[in-house]
């Protein structure tokens, strides 16, 4: 057996996640069937760097798996891209050691958040952007995101129904990038809580369009409550970037 | 009745096309069924600069409708595309002369082309530009464009089922650009017959892949006879991006 490390990008629209479960259309599930077929069904299973929720894209999701065949990169690549829907298609393949693992070995991840503005929304950004109605004020939002880089306990920035006990993590990075209206948002961090990045841009635009204090953040962060924080912003701006190993 | 010339954009991949039919969804349709609403059930039909296909989208088709309602462009923009489904969008409404006609009085068209090339396919262009899979020399097809440029019978680049009988139409531009490997190709002219840019991008893909020689395209030209050209490029990749107006 050879175990494999892939990158994978997928448009999140069509998919209920990224995990397989009973009812839904997933990535996963998708990207087994056909690993299935390619293996004269026999079942692979493969393991992601992490979930993505429903709606929510990846442009270079990171997955592991064994397998018996010999192929080289561009093969693997041949072979699943041929056979997978077009809304899935795998970027690289190479083979790995026998105890890589996609999830624990990850070290960082990168994600992105972009969402525009204005009165008018854009039929063709409708599943890969966000659209604010109200103003924003993007130089508060990069003054408001200061507060919020570091290590953190980020109990109020997370989904109440995070299972996870240790909710402290380290945002090395958040840039934001005004593209004449559009902006992009970029998150590194050693690891990211349920909902963490939409719940961070939706108190950012709170910051930005004044309904928020930029002062307000660290007590917002100090109090441990979801309720606290801005709302989670929509699925559709959020994109798993690339995934770091050591 | 006051009459009103519009900006509209359309995400091509959810529809049967711009024109209303007995099947499937349209953009007149979808347009014409909102106005009706705004209208109290009275029916306003709207006349656009042309029809595009199955799949072809629009950043700036133009149309005009007459209305007995006294709106601002804001106004209409608002009521319209909180109306519409997210993927047709009002940009700009503005009173006209009672005569304008979108499509008599369009005097130049604007279209663009998207493709790429590579191994990989790109799933968040699966609906937005053509994915080609062999290698083409972008030089060469900039060659093969310039004799495409000008006043020419495009018989030979359009449709067998193109119903016009003068088929002399002024190529005003035809301009590539690469963007590392994806191709944005530009054509402004004073008409385009059924099909005609699609047909353009094939013969100039066959130019770039060395299928044809850069000094096949006069005899093509000249030939009349559409099986000469290349095959029609995939929809997904054109967008009518303007209309002209004096």
């Amino acid at each position: 057996m050879q175990r494999y490390k892939a990158a994978v990008a997928y448009d999140g629209s069509g998919f209920s996640g990224y995990q397989i479960q009973p009812r839904g259309r997933t990535v996963q599930g998708e990207i087994e069937q056909v690993l299935q077929k390619l293996h004269k069904g026999e079942v692979i299973g493969v393991t992601a760097s992490g979930r993505t929720d429903s709606g929510v894209h990846a442009r270079g999701q990171v997955i592991h798996f064994d397998s018996p065949l010999q192929l080289s990169g561009d093969q693997w690549i041949k072979a699943l891209n041929s056979l997978l829907p077009d809304d899935i298609s795998f970027l690289r393949v190479e083979a790995a050691e026998s105890d890589f693992h996609a999830r624990f070995d990850a070290t960082k991840k990168k994600y992105k958040y972009f969402l525009y503005g204005g009165l008018v929304r854009d039929p063709f950004k409708r599943h890969f952007a966000a659209h604010v109605r109200g103003a924003f004020d993007v130089k508060v939002m990069r003054e408001a995101a200061e507060h919020l880089t570091g290590t953190h306990d980020f109990t109020s920035f997370c989904s109440a129904k995070t299972e996870t006990d240790n909710r402290v993590r380290t945002l090395f990075e958040l840039d934001i990038q005004d593209h004449g209206g559009e902006l992009e948002l970029t998150f590194i961090g050693d690891g990211f809580l349920y909902n963490m990045v939409r719940i961070i841009v939706g108190t950012l635009l709170d910051a930005g369009s004044g309904k928020l204090k930029i002062s307000d953040i660290p007590g917002i962060l100090a109090a441990k409550d979801r309720t606290m924080a801005g709302k989670t912003a929509p699925a559709e701006g959020l994109y798993l970037w690339e995934v770091y190993y050591e």
